[in-house]
Parts: structure tokens; C-alpha cells; sequence
């Protein structure tokens, strides 16, 4: 289900290395062949140039294309680039400093990656910060938002299909207890959310709107304005329907005046290799208009064909 | 640091599964040969008898372990064939059982394992009982134990020697404004204590013992029969000094009317191969008595030959 196009015969990661060290020499950048090469290379493969490069021409390659880059269309290169878990970690990192500060992102990363990817992220975060991200999670947030953002964050999810119905009829009834009493934040409800295996959650969501005749995030709509229910249904989405939750994302990055790229950037680049295709899908279906052409007419210049590049546009 | 007795050459996995097919059989068990292999092997050895067993005589050597021996000894003997990560996650997964729960249990393995190892314990867990560790835990827990120790069993701490002084410094007045207002189950000490480094927590609360006149456990004891206080005691003792508290656990399980045999056995199997040495040096100081001798004069038959080898006494 990814959407990136990696050719049938891929140059040796020498080759690719060596073409980059070129597109970075003389006059001016060659952007269309940094894209040429990196946006048509699987995980596995930039890693591999990542270290050729730097064992090549002795500097990180994120450190020369961050000297050769600007705005968004850096943004969109160094992001892709990185490893998937060093890139999350780094997502996260920057979501717990004030001026970029997200608990939206903490959550998307939180709640959309595996049990093992969420726990590589951690990994990853130790080793480029020097701390955990739990423990800045922590730090940086209050409230309503801590207790819901600190063991989404932390928590290892069991991912077996095992359903237990007994269990997911009487969750059910606990959370629309505490939805009914307006307790959204109640430990049971938090409990239930962040630490139930995805196929478990989505029993008692199920049993929910069968046994109270709405889908529980209706029910968590009483104050559309509220930030906390906000995240709160995000989180349920981004649990049980990601592809819904980014199709969410990517229409009101590019619906918005002036357009959201940091969305929109981090959006393509974190779900090209993973989902890309069901969330293409889902956007056409909402929007009526595919999404490369929507990501076309919103972006421009080497930023455009970075985007339309991972997300598999014909020509790209 | 570890006290069991490897021989400098060993038999090989095939010959020790023979041996202790020979001791399962005929008339009786042969417990002196079962103690006399298994005790004197570490992890790696014995997950590579366990296996080569299973596939010689088509049954889990703790399976024909289970059958042959009974009681005390039993569990020892089974406790310690067990891979330490599955040993934890079977460990934990009774402590949060009805009839043998205990947030003891579950704060000692949260505290004193390593990072990677508690990770280790929470993939057990997935494999053995097909759901989580914290979700087990956040559910049979409630109040303040539920607030300390899902998020104690849920962290994955940073474990480099880096300590911010600065930080430090904040953190213990934090503490300390907590504990003058009674504020226990604060939600900003619990974040303390249960997300820092090690390191961090530990420059943390001599900043607090230099500061403020006393330690910080000395300041927890305002009521010492306060069960979370009491808990949240020892969760630092286990972040700061592991032997004191391991230690204390086995003089209070020794001096116990009637010993108490599921801590002793519980603390010798899981620190034999980590830190019994340190453990041992701590309680002949603290009871001017040697740990083997007290083990000795507080148990019998095979029970007490297998705790005796454990510990590294001589003649086991």
C-alpha cells in the first residue's frame, strides 16, 4: 500500500551517492535528480546511501542537503530521508518544544504506528536526545492533555486478532457511563483507550454504537470547540480508521488558506511507504478530486514534485 | 556480580537433557541431579536445554518439571528455568491475579530491571498471555496504585550517565513543595518519578537530601503504615539502590514467622544471575549474619539446596 515508485534495476547505493555528490557540486542545485534518486528509494535503500555517502565523502548526507535546500521543499527531502523511526522521533522531539509545540503529532505518532514502530521511535529518541519521550511528553504537557498523551506515548499494545466480547460489552457500557456523565477524562475511559490492542478497542467501539445507537465519537462531540475531546476523538480515529484520520489531515492542509505544508509534508513523507494508497483512496472518495491533483494545485516548484513523487503521481 | 557456580566445562545441552530425563525417571526423582545441573547453568544454557529437551523427549522441560517436583522446591526449581523476560512476565502476570496479586511485585520488576529488560518482559507478556502488561495492570489496579504503577511498568528510561543540574535542582523543589503539602499522588512527583533517568532521579534526590535536610524517604514516612506511601518508598529505594531494597525484602522474609517463601524465592531466583553478590554484601552487613547461613537455618530438604546454590554457597 505505498505509493512511492522504486524502479525494477536501482543503481548501487554507491552510484546513487555519487550522483547526489554531484547534484550538490558547482553552480546551483540539481534538485530534480536529489528527487530523481531519494523520492524513488525504498527505507532499506536510503539508509544504505545514507552511510555510503557519509563513509564516501566524510559529512551526513542530511547535512548537505540541509546546506543545499530551502523551506519546504527541505523539509520534505530531510524528512523523507530519515530513517522511518529517527524521523518520528524527531517529529515528536519537535512537538514538545514551544514554539513548534503539537499534541496533535504526539498523538498521530502515538496512535498510527505498530506497538513495535512506536516502541523504535522511543529507542530512536534515546539515542538522538538524550532522554525519553516519554519523559519530555511529560514534562511539556498539563492536564487533561498529559493523562491522555502519557500513556498513549508509552503504551505497548498487544496486536494478536484476539477479541474478548464479555470484556468489550462491559467497557462499552463503562465508556458510555462516563460520556453520559460528561467525564471525559475519567481513568477508566483513559484506561480503556490507551490500553486495549487495536482489535479489542474497535469490539467495544463496535458494541457501543450497536448497544447506544451512536458512534462513540458523536457522542464526544457535546462541545465541538473543546481541544481535549478533540484529541480525544482523533485518537479513537487515528486507532481504528488511520487512513480516515489522514485523508482528515492532508483536506484541511490543503483546503486551508495558504495551505498547512507542515501537515501536508508531514503527512506524505511519514505514510508514502506505509498507507499512502488507502489514504488516496479515501481522499478521492471525500473529495471527489485525486489527490495528486489536489497536492498539485496547492504546491509549486521542486516542493510539488517532491510531494507528487512520493505519493505516486504518473509522471513523477 | 551474578553468585551461581558455572563448572569451567560444561556438558553439552544433549547430555544435560539426558540427565535429567534419567532424574524424572523410574521409581522417585533424582532432585540432588536436577539441582545439580540446572542450578549451575546460566540463561543462555538453559534456554538451549529447555529446547534441546523439548525436541529429544517432545515435552516442555517445565512441563516434566511441574510433574516430578512438588511445593517450595517446585517453584524455585521452575522460576528459575524460566528465561528471565518470560520468569517477569509470569511474575507480573500473577501479582495482578485475585488471589496473588501484588503491587509489590509489580513495582519491583518495574524498578529494577533495565530499560531493554522491561521491554523484554512487556513482549513475554504479549507472547504468554496475548494482551499487555500496563493493560493488565491499569486494569486490575485502582486510585493511587493505578497512578504509580502503569506508568512505572509502562516507561522505557533513558540510560546514559547524562545528568541536567539544572533540572535537578527544579525537580527536587517540585518534590519537595509536594511532600511538604502531603500531595503524594501529585501528578507532577509521580512524572518524576516515573519518567527520569535513573541518573537523572538519583542527582535529583541527593540535590533534595542536601537541600532540605532530609531524604527524600525519610520525608515520605509522615505515615508508616500508609500502604502507597509505603510502595512509593520502596519504588525509589529499587530506582536508587536495588541491594538495600532487595535486602530488606529478604530479612523481612527470613525473620518472618514461618519464612516467607514466595518473596525469598521470588528475589533469589531473579537476582542469582544480576546483582546477588551486591545483595549478599549488603545483608551480612545489615545482619551481621552471612546470607547463606540464614538461608540455611530458615529452610530444609531440597528447597533449601537449591537456594543455597543459587546464592553461591560452597558446598552447593
Amino acid at each position: 500500500m505505498a505509493t512511492i515508485a522504486v524502479p525494477p534495476s536501482v543503481p548501487s547505493p554507491a552510484e546513487d551517492a555519487e550522483q547526489l555528490q554531484k547534484a550538490f557540486a558547482g553552480w546551483g542545485t540539481n534538485e530534480d535528480l536529489i528527487i530523481s534518486i531519494l523520492a524513488h528509494r525504498n527505507a532499506a535503500q536510503r539508509k544504505v546511501i545514507r552511510q555510503t555517502y557519509a563513509e564516501t565523502y566524510g559529512e551526513d548526507l542530511l547535512k548537505a542537503l540541509d546546506k543545499e535546500l530551502s523551506s519546504d521543499f527541505e523539509r520534505s527531502v530531510l524528512l523523507w530521508t530519515l530513517d522511518p523511526a529517527e524521523r518520528d522521533a524527531f517529529l515528536s522531539n519537535e512537538a514538545t518544544k514551544r514554539l513548534t509545540s503539537s499534541n496533535w503529532v504526539l498523538m498521530e505518532i502515538a496512535c498510527t504506528r505498530s506497538s513495535m514502530e512506536l516502541f523504535m521511535v522511543r529507542q530512536a529518541y534515546h539515542a538522538r536526545y538524550k532522554k525519553s519521550l516519554e519523559e519530555d511528553i511529560a514534562y511539556h504537557t498539563t492536564g487533561d492533555f498529559h493523562k491522555l498523551l502519557v500513556p498513549l506515548a508509552s503504551t505497548f499494545r498487544y496486536e494478536g486478532p484476539e477479541v474478548n466480547m464479555t470484556l468489550a460489552r462491559s467497557e462499552a457500557k463503562i465508556l458510555h457511563e462516563k460520556i453520559h456523565k460528561k467525564a471525559y477524562n475519567h481513568d477508566e475511559l483513559i484506561r480503556i483507550v490507551t490500553t486495549r490492542s487495536k482489535a479489542q478497542l474497535n469490539a467495544t467501539l463496535n458494541y457501543y454504537n450497536n448497544e447506544f445507537g451512536n458512534a462513540i465519537n458523536k457522542d464526544l462531540k457535546a462541545d465541538p470547540n473543546d481541544e481535549f475531546l478533540k484529541l480525544l476523538r482523533s485518537a479513537i480515529k487515528c486507532l481504528t480508521y488511520p487512513e480516515k484520520y489522514f485523508e482528515k489531515v492532508l483536506r484541511l492542509a490543503i483546503n486551508k488558506l495558504g495551505t498547512d505544508e507542515w501537515a501536508l509534508t508531514r503527512v506524505v513523507t511519514t505514510r508514502a511507504e506505509v498507507d499512502m494508497q488507502r489514504i488516496k483512496e479515501q481522499y478521492h472518495k471525500r473529495n471527489s478530486v485525486p489527490l495528486d491533483r489536489a497536492i498539485a494545485n496547492d504546491t509549486s516548484g521542486d516542493y510539488k514534485k517532491m510531494l507528487l513523487a512520493l505519493v505516486g503521481h504518473e509522471d513523477a
